[in-house]
């Protein structure tokens, strides 16, 4: 059997994952007519399903947005502006529903069961559709899911040419990458990293990757390139020489640093903390952590951070925390839009559905001075038990109206300036003389306990958290 | 294209996982002779590899036993009788490496990439050789990993009926399933549950499909049956009927009890509690919540738990309290032998390496007096980047070993009696007449207050628990 | 030095817990006059503060009602009765903001730093005072945080007669206790639990504890008594004998249940689970482990719960589970209404804020037709660093709008009926004839088989989360 | 009511904390004559227990080491001098057995219930009699635990002179403080902080207070200062400007840093990270962020890391990976010896008894060639229920005894070579003349793809993780 005949034959792909059923339950009626090396489709894709309108907060339908006005301007600028929505290719377009313990529940009417090229073009087109659909600019993607590994790499990278050449032509003027990356975690070669392999091949490979990777970002006018540390951390430290991976890791952003500047692409690099999943320590555990590891090699300058608010809170941090050090940091990038579940310690990837969140969320990036040239990525994907093509919107309209409730309600709590007023007021002893020397670091030990004697006993008063609260609530 | 092609053609099956890469990273040289209907295959499958040898503490050796030694006796009994150890034939012949972020990652020789009837017997000849080499005479399966799908049920059954007809000659007269069990999570005809899901169809089809698992556990000679809630369970209460489905579980087990008692299977019925994973919430939460249910529905007398020590964790309490409280119950009916990370929120289902928690484990055994007819199933798997057939070995030995440290150290704290008359002294108090009325339910408010106030301020001893961890650990 | 001396010392009480500082930090100008045995006290304890008053949601005011409207018919009755708000006396008059890192930090200006028996009745006057001021009609307490222990447990008794009857008197005919219930947690007698103590004499007092607490709160005309167990858990299994202290624990609630029957208190025994904290497992762990420990020992009866939000998200579960579960027990009988931190591990006992939690607890208490004779308990405590006297005022204010939120938007939920419809339509397949067949447990494995057979693959449809999620949403 | 007198009426400290109970429960007879200012006692404080001696794995007894040998040489160094144990001070002198739910449980025979100068120096020898006892050498203290709070920040600093002098004469030749810290958590003064706190008043207390306890840790001969960051951190973003306190902090350590150097203080300056508690965020969080924090702010060459296990893995992580973090950036200082839950959420500050866990500790340790000057202190206390005076050296010793066989297993480990020897073998192609070339920096993606793409498919094999973790377990 060789590698060519295999490629034919995997249409039955998605029918037979993980091996255990031969018979697919929904099999599209017209598969085998489906698995033509045309990627034509005829009609629309999501025939039905029109072109979403704000219809504002009294409207019942499922498919209609009810906060979220793309022109409508909040605090200056245009929601759209704010928010700059990004469609995450990969779990809208190649996620099946599985999961550790179950095979693929979602059988779009487009696919054929095949991974091939056609099929990457076919998909492409409906992924166009799906955006212009929703009324958003921008989409993100990994390399892989947008089109097939081939024999070699540089069959994989043709491939990847021959769809992005159609993605070029079908983004017109107005779509734009948010981002692009390298899908390093998918294929076994990857199973102990990529830049932080212990195969030097593998490292290698890694490299040409992401150097085709953030060519063909550049190519499509992406305005970053984003690194998930996929599978760059450990399982057991018993086998693994942690600081030799980590130093493999700074050569590798710095050769990705170095290549980005040749090739004249002025987008930002991104790094995605993540505290655990798939590996048992991430290498880029939380914000805190990679802008640590930015600053020891000295990276910090070249990088910014693209906040998950799920691996936020798998780390321990609410989002807003994630977003506040990123931004104290300096290196605020970008906003992988999505929640976890609370009770749940693993990535779950759900929209957000939080208005509150939302509004702490909103805060930030407000206080950042909006996220451009990052935006939001719906890095979301519905739950495996949600099958209908309608869902697929109705999970992105939720979000989009999830954030712009948020914005609303950040916008008024600003507006309002209670709450501003009440944190001003907390730190007012420092707005005075004493309070410029402290901060201009010209109070030494001696001076300060001379003022503590002098003083006596500090009066201190309440927090008023609770009243925090009341404000932050009533907003909502 | 007919089902009978798409049969034939799912030989890509572990290949094209996930469908991201058309290309076979370690195709096996012999693929195409290998796709043959036939289940021969030359030689052993585990060349190479000696039966697995008990050599003593000071053994190097990775494929020896430095602990566990099947026939030496500790308190009564023989090692192999204590621990009736099981082989789980998913993790061990079924398990690919794959995760959600990953495609398959082990490439068994003796796999041929399809899963076909033919293949299905090679590989329940791998299981026996596996079984014999390690020495042990026990192992568990679910339906449809030791079987492929059919278009049907009856193709199903009758595949089924194929495979288990060779497992019953190759497991001669020595070595019987520890347990048989229904796969009713990965087909997604079971995406909602199996016998909680929302569609009656689905319910009748789990119905028989756990009939047919009964009755080939019983013709195999199983001793126990296990049903692990799968996806019985919810994702989110705002679209979940609870009530309506637990009462459907509970149909359903009271269906199963009906059935076994009709045909003179004698085995006993397992729930496997599991907090979460894959839903939100499993009904069989944990150790006390079956229990709950179980007393509920007036099924506590039908059924003994399988308690699994990651699933314990999981649940917030130590596989030690899910044992006791499984045994208080009066149902501890069998474990399956794994360990989680405690800094991982999912089921990692690790081999057991801890020998205090061994300790622990074995403590519950002894109380219990020993656990058949259940015993103790390696529910556990390698970790995706371990991929030498070796590491199937070592990782077994590795477990067995580990619990033999266990059942040695718990016989010597029990041979001590330091602990054991520690907990004593400190119920002391209850060792008396007064404490025997209290126990009997005979000491009402009245009376015990009029001895509070003739008593005055009670005296309360030290609980020692440093006392009781240094003796528990000096025996380790 | 005597007991009678000793009492008359302990005015520096509050200043000097945990022994490190000798000098109170802002001790009341008036403490020496404060120090009488009288328990009088000049004019309002709150001045300044009016009785709390709807304004609704367009009020900037800290201290005014944005959605709480006692008298205003929600679902055919009044918010007021849906509700049974109720103060926790302990949290709101005993909550020191100490916690194990801090000396406390709140001194109420009607404190005189003693825990007397005429502090105890001053600070009574302040509870009523604080009670009529917030407008509601119940409260909470424990024996040992309304009066102080004597020398004896007469003495203690006595002092304990004397505040109740003061209280009694307060209460006038409007105000009743929610429910009252025993201090076993705080003294040292109790270090190893009170029914679960490993000493008799411990056991026998706690009963003496317990039989004066129902009798006070009788007497005070209490709707409820609450069994939460504080100590009786473990922190080690190795000097714990848990099968000998869960038949000790069952032993006491059956001698309380026969008392309470015999002084014809007609109250709804409570039990309220906990985790953890302060033991490492408690062994009211959560709602299904009670509901067990309560069918095991024949008390299922006899018993409902008093389910806390924060104490079933740090089991594991969100707040609505909890809710759901005891409801379908048969066994809701009260709220203990606050939150915790997503983000943290142990009980911070926060007032809830948050409004899609509200709603879904709404949800559930409108399903259970209510809480009555229950209601909801406050039992949140100001942050350690909110210590201004409105700062009570202002934390229970925003729990109360945030439940009545939580009530008005379950009900626009219920009145609009589209997410109720979506849940009946998941499960219409079981509204059939056969389906009913199902439910009454008289469709067999061998009938169901012949159905599954007979129909082939069934089709699942998608559980549509997202959707409901949008429609919840779109209620807040 | 006078100061003096208030300080005069303290005696009842510990009996009245929390102000519940107003009958001391085990007030030591001679109560009265014990309140003098008399720092004297008469005889021993541990009478009955001798100093601790080491009798090998085969001993029976409590009080006797069983693998802690001081002077006992394991790979070229006394094992005295790998750990450079340390007693804490404040958990076996201060700590009263109080919990958020439960007033103290310990009376020690030598406390006379007050918290007086006279009292102070009893402790202090008695310190010094256990440490003597235990035979270590190093004693770790907070200033305000070793010495009352005065009425003034003179007379508090009074207090603590006259205690150090006593101290130091107690020290003799051979022990010496491994390190002093200043407590700026406890008291109410410091509930928003202290070098963070939103009260310049506040802030310039703490100075002067840690430039004092600088002062006596540098006159005690103290090798490393502490800052464990008590009350830095935040419980709300919505009332706390984090970037403004982080600046702050920075401040105050570099304050601190100019005034070590100014008195010619040369031990290390240590941060203690934790990630939570009392606090929801703490500014230290992990190793990580302590990291990030000192690098930001210019501070990383001036500061060490004290890692305690418990706040590790409240953290998220193992304590083995926050000491290779710590190692692996150049600033691992100290361990705080002692161990969590792994189920409990809150810091519980328990005796380390996992041999695993001490095994990787001390492999750490071995790789950072010691931790001199710091050492292990035993930040760890004696559950609440462990009330005789001999739990406390039961305690120590199980501690000790762990680190020891952690030590001798970690030999093993290294003497034997296998494990290292697999790392070695993971990595061995990048020791190669193309690895050094990566490793360099010299290797660019052109170049890398170039590799890439005449290599083909990269070799990858098996992680042995198994097989690692069986050499390690067998060395246990």
């Amino acid at each position: 059997m060789k590698p060519a005949e295999i490629l034919l034959l995997v249409f039955c792909l998605n029918l037979v994952i993980l091996g255990v059923f031969g018979n697919p339950p929904t099999c599209p009626a017209d598969l085998e007519t489906g698995c033509g090396d045309s990627d034509e489709w005829k009609g629309e894709f999501f025939p039905g399903i029109p072109k979403i309108k704000y219809e504002g907060p009294s409207s019942k339908k499922a498919l209609a947005f009810k906060w979220y006005n793309a022109e409508e301007v909040i605090l200056g600028k245009k929601m759209k502006d704010w928010f700059r929505f990004s469609v995450a290719f990969w779990h809208t377009f190649r996620g099946t529903g599985a999961d550790p313990f179950g095979a693929p529940t979602k059988y779009w009417p487009w696919e054929d069961g095949t991974n091939s090229v056609a099929m990457a073009k076919r998909r492409m087109r409906a992924n166009f559709e799906f955006i212009e659909k929703l009324g958003v600019d921008w989409w993100c993607f990994h390399d892989r899911d947008i089109a097939p590994d081939g024999n070699t790499l540089e069959e994989t990278n043709s491939n990847l040419d021959e769809v992005v050449e159609l993605a070029k032509e079908l983004q017109g003027s107005k779509i734009r990458p948010l981002w692009g990356t390298a899908q390093l975690f998918l294929h076994p070669r990857y199973m102990h990293g990529g830049a932080t392999s212990s195969e030097l091949g593998v490292y290698a490979f890694a490299a040409a990757q992401v150097k085709k990777a953030i060519e063909v970002t550049h190519y499509l006018g992406g305005e970053n390139y984003v690194f998930w540390g996929g599978r760059e951390g450990y399982h057991s430290l018993l086998n693994t020489d942690m600081g030799r991976e980590l130093d493999h890791l700074a050569r590798f952003l710095e050769a990705a640093v170095a290549y980005k500047k040749k090739i004249g692409f002025n987008g930002t690099l991104l790094i995605e903390p993540k505290p655990q999943e798939p590996t048992k320590h991430q290498y880029d555990w939380d914000a805190a952590t990679s802008a640590n590891f930015l600053r020891k090699y000295g990276l910090i300058g070249e990088f910014k951070l693209n906040i998950e608010c799920n691996h936020a809170t798998l780390s321990g941090h609410s989002c807003h925390h994630e977003l506040e050090t990123a931004r104290l940091n300096g290196i605020l990038g970008n906003i992988d839009a999505n929640t976890g579940d609370p009770q749940i310690g693993w990535d779950t990837d759900q929209f957000l559905t939080d208005i509150a969140e939302a509004t702490m969320v909103m805060l930030s990036v407000i206080k950042n001075g909006g996220l451009a040239p990052g935006g939001f990525n719906f890095d979301a994907k519905l739950r495996r038990e949600s099958t209908d093509v309608e869902d697929l919107f109705i999970a992105h309209i939720g979000g989009m109206d999830t954030l712009a409730r948020g914005l609303r309600n950040a916008a008024k709590i600003i507006e309002d300036g209670s709450l501003a007023e009440l944190v001003r007021k907390r730190y007012e002893s420092f707005d005075t003389e004493l309070g410029a020397l402290i901060e201009a670091g010209q109070a030494d030990f001696e001076f300060l306990e001379k003022k503590a004697l002098q003083w006596g006993e500090p009066k201190v008063p309440s927090a008023k958290q609770e009243l925090a609260e009341m404000i932050f609530q009533s907003a909502l």
